[in-house]
């Protein structure tokens, strides 16, 4: 199968996951349309089809990956809902249709994001996610550290100090690279190491994975800055230069050594993986989409 | 020792043990200090106080029941975070002192209250709150189905749903007790029953104290209706009469209906702790606590 392709099965897998785990009756029918909103309206499911592919590498069985994958994914837009919120980015628009709080109104999101996050935990707890309690007690204390104050919630609220208080003033290269190894790395070295969960890999196994994910994460975030210092607005479908007079890794670094230091990741990142032999295939492939993405 | 003192001494562990929670230096200074703000700013500590007295019903360790607490007392305190917000019950104080985003900000305030949720699953998927993963990951299935959608979660909606938006318009009995079993009973039960999954308690054991802290949750609900009705606004240090024109148990039943069925619940839950003993004398004393608050 395609790269392409895989990745688009994986989403649906993930989407329909979801799509389950929030179609139960028990929640108010106004909570449940907004959280249906928030969290089946597209996107790449790229975090979850990196758990389901480091899952693979271990022939974790498909229920249990896609379980763990689905949660990571819950957690994923719960953070885009509050993110999106008047009080921090104030979006509009979220992947072209209206935010969640612009559909329903700011309570409905703030609750909305409160029960995906709720949420996440209660699939990664279930006996059906997988049978040993140690593997899902496993997933449930690394998903916290990397969602919490030391992880994706401490990532944006530097990320919202830099844009709303000015601080610090002039953002340093390490301060850059820690605020985007909490707000956005973190959760992309979960997905990898995920996979090594729940295939009670051994350690060294576990280790390579995620040091996989931190290659990983770090070039998608280099990526992401590159495109949006030279993109073109018709490919990226976003508004270019946003983040202008935001310091970026390419604002303190320069396209030409921001490249560099991608290709350099790259090469990490390929190298973690040598381990794995032919079986890692398909995050070769994952790494080069993510270095050479277009959008 | 006396109720009172226990009460106070249960809620000083609990209180140095979030406080050591809270305590790391890997989240942003910024967001340490609001979410010690939202912790540690007092308040009785009940919920936390049942967990612990319901697992010395089976002589769970000291630390694994703190430790339970403390995360139960951080969704509590999460909760009442994102409840103070001003698109929801847009409240100043809370405990007599400045809400978080009066104290720092809207931005702020959401990011702890995101922050106090994760660190919650945190504490009790790590193997320091308990040596059995089955135990651990219980525990985290439990609340996260209480603090959830079809739980504390969703009661806030209906809530919001009801002071918002006029829904229903005529709020029946059955509408309200569904609202508060989510809203607040649902915390109150798992704090209840997080002894029993301490204790590894015994199916039918477990099944009495989780029925002893769904009468505890109501009777707890129907007394905070007939205060507001009837209270004295010096002894409850709040505004009375603040839900005046909200649907609740003592406006649907009247006063003496509601005195009625809350001497019932009373014995109830009395009932349920019958198997127990008198090891249970404590949270006998606690139901009468409750029973009787005069604040």
């Amino acid at each position: 199968m395609a790269f392409s392709q895989r990745l688009a099965h994986a989403a649906k897998l993930v989407e329909a996951r979801v799509a389950v785990a929030l179609g139960g009756d028990s929640a108010p029918v106004r909570l449940a349309e907004a959280m249906r909103h928030a969290a089946l309206g597209g996107g790449k499911r790229f975090r979850p089809f990196l758990v389901l592919e480091c899952a693979n590498l271990f022939d974790v069985p498909a229920t249990a990956a896609v379980h763990t994958a689905a949660a990571l994914e819950c957690v994923h837009c719960y953070s885009l809902v509050h993110d999106d919120l008047p009080a921090m980015d104030n979006d509009d628009l979220r992947r072209g249709r209206p935010t969640v709080h612009k559909a329903f109104d700011e309570w409905t999101a703030i609750l909305a994001g409160d029960g995906l996050l709720t949420l996440a935990f209660e699939i990664l707890a279930s006996p059906e996610t997988h049978a040993d309690p140690a593997v899902r007690a496993d997933l449930v204390l690394a998903v916290a550290r990397a969602a919490g104050v030391a992880g994706m919630v401490g990532g944006q609220c530097l990320d919202l100090e830099a844009d709303k208080l000015g601080v610090p003033a002039a953002p340093s290269l390490a301060h850059v690279e820690r605020l985007q190894a909490m707000k956005t790395g973190a959760l992309i070295r979960f997905a990898c190491k995920a996979g090594a969960i729940l295939g009670r890999a051994a350690p060294e196994q576990r280790s390579a994975l995620v040091d996989f994910g931190e290659r990983l994460g770090r070039a998608f975030q280099m990526a992401d800055d590159l495109l949006d210092a030279e993109g073109d607005a018709a490919t990226l479908g976003k508004a270019i230069g946003k983040d202008a007079g935001k310091a970026t890794l390419v604002s303190i670094l320069g396209v030409v050594e921001a490249k560099a230091r991608l290709a350099a990741l790259e090469a990490e990142a390929l190298a973690a993986l040598a381990p794995f032999g032919p079986k890692a295939d398909v995050l070769r492939e994952a790494t080069r989409f993510v270095v050479e993405r277009r959008s």
